[in-house]
């Protein structure tokens, strides 16, 4: 039996990649994936997106909740999740099996052809478990290497990567990583091949010169430009480690970087809204 | 960052492959997955075995147990899980995030590049919804179709396919489907590509004349030896059913069906263990 339905959700007549990037790497966090209307209403954008495009989603508070179900108990040190033996479970289980499987799904539904991959499926990303002098924190990955050629082999079938926060060492063992780094570590090693956009969903509209003003969004932002609102103490203190993150993506090879809200991915993409981050 | 790790489980010059088939699509069961040792023990011989493969497994006991301690009841109707909502939950966690991400990172470990799949990833098998009279099996999926160019497209990369027993509707809809099943079609639909030879693997050593003789396997049936088997009534009851299938397969381009133990891999596809239903 054979499949004779005609997915493809990356037609190359973009009004989008001819604006900057070939390839758009979109990253989006909890406040999306824990909001079913939300969810179903960006996945629909991101299917009618045109070109090649990779998801990188996070985790949302279900591995909390199921966590709770399950008795077991959750520490965080610094805002990051401790991964013991039986938090890497549950994390394994709604990551890369609940929120991995319904999203690539609905993505199918909406005419959009993909494939929904942790590190460890070909090799995607490969990562080591982390050391730090103090603090213990378990199964967490920080990422060695990307599989870009893997990566490609897909795209180039039209297929979307959507990519779980999940990696693994290469010796067996998978390892919880951080979303905003997968997209990151993706984008620069698919620079080699595309030219790329990477896209961090936010919960503003935008870097804004008025943290309490969301019309005040700075739509570009490059080298010159930072170093004037840095001097001129004009950036949110907060964003400056995303800002700086940015920049360095930037120099290793990511096109640009978009940071705005994820309800608006086609105004991002097209720069009518959020911050571009560009080299000039 | 670029893995430069050639990770390669499929190499041509094979002491199987030659020996009846291009591409082994082998199916494992629950008694295999509940057991670590077992499982890590198969999963070692998987990744030795030389040429193109695909692992198809099922999904033991872990859901139960989850389900168990989320407090979700289950309800069985004739030995089949009826997949309400919460189930259908459950089993995407455990089939395609804990337990098809643990193979594949265990399968990487032995240098077998593998990656691991639902129905819904890539379009690789489309179901519907099983429709029956009198009862409701809930989200339980038969398949309409495999998708074979996606299936080749990893195998032609030497990547091994791990496919978990979810599938898809294509109009959003995860669906728990039989592994067995899903083994069946994928060999079915592969066979345009290539020689296939279908394992699957069982609690004996394979069909026996004797069903209390582990020794009385018998090596070779062909569809003239079934039918006096059948006739002279040597054929265990139980069997009918799983040999019937396997006909079935043959005469919708599987090369050849092997039943036996998953501990004796390498001698079931050598020919030397089990027994192996042919054409002729």
């Amino acid at each position: 039996m054979e499949v004779n339905k005609n997915i493809n959700c990356a037609n190359t007549n973009s009004p989008f990649s001819g604006q900057g990037g070939d390839l758009s790497i979109i990253k989006i966090g909890g406040n999306i994936i824990d909001d079913e209307t939300k969810l179903s209403s960006f996945l629909q954008n991101f299917a009618s997106v045109k070109g090649k495009k990779i998801l990188v989603h996070g985790g949302g508070k279900l591995a909390t909740k199921l966590a709770d179900q399950m008795g077991v108990q959750q520490q965080m040190i610094d805002g990051r999740r401790i991964t013991d033996a039986e938090t890497l479970k549950i994390v394994t289980m709604v990551y890369a099996g609940y929120i991995n499987k319904n999203i690539v799904a609905q993505l199918q539904a909406n005419g959009c052809n993909a494939i929904g991959l942790t590190g460890a499926d070909g090799n995607m990303i490969l990562a080591h478990k982390r050391k730090h002098v103090t603090i213990n924190y378990g199964f967490v990955g920080d990422i060695d290497s990307v599989n870009a050629d893997l990566i490609k082999s897909l795209l180039d079938q039209d297929i979307a990567v959507v990519a779980a926060p999940i990696t693994h060492d290469g010796q067996g063992t998978l390892l919880n990583t951080n979303a905003d780094t997968i997209a990151q570590e993706i984008a620069k090693a698919m620079g080699k091949y595309y030219t790329t956009a990477l896209i961090y969903s936010f919960e503003k509209n935008g870097v804004l010169l008025n943290v309490d003003d969301e019309n005040s969004v700075i739509p570009v932002i490059n080298p010159a430009g930072y170093a004037e609102l840095k001097s001129k103490q004009l950036i949110f203190a907060g964003m400056i480690p995303k800002l700086d993150n940015a920049f360095a993506a930037l120099s290793n090879g990511v096109g640009r970087v978009i940071i705005g809200k994820a309800e608006q991915l086609q105004q991002l993409l097209a720069g009518t809204a959020g911050t571009t981050i560009k080299h000039e």
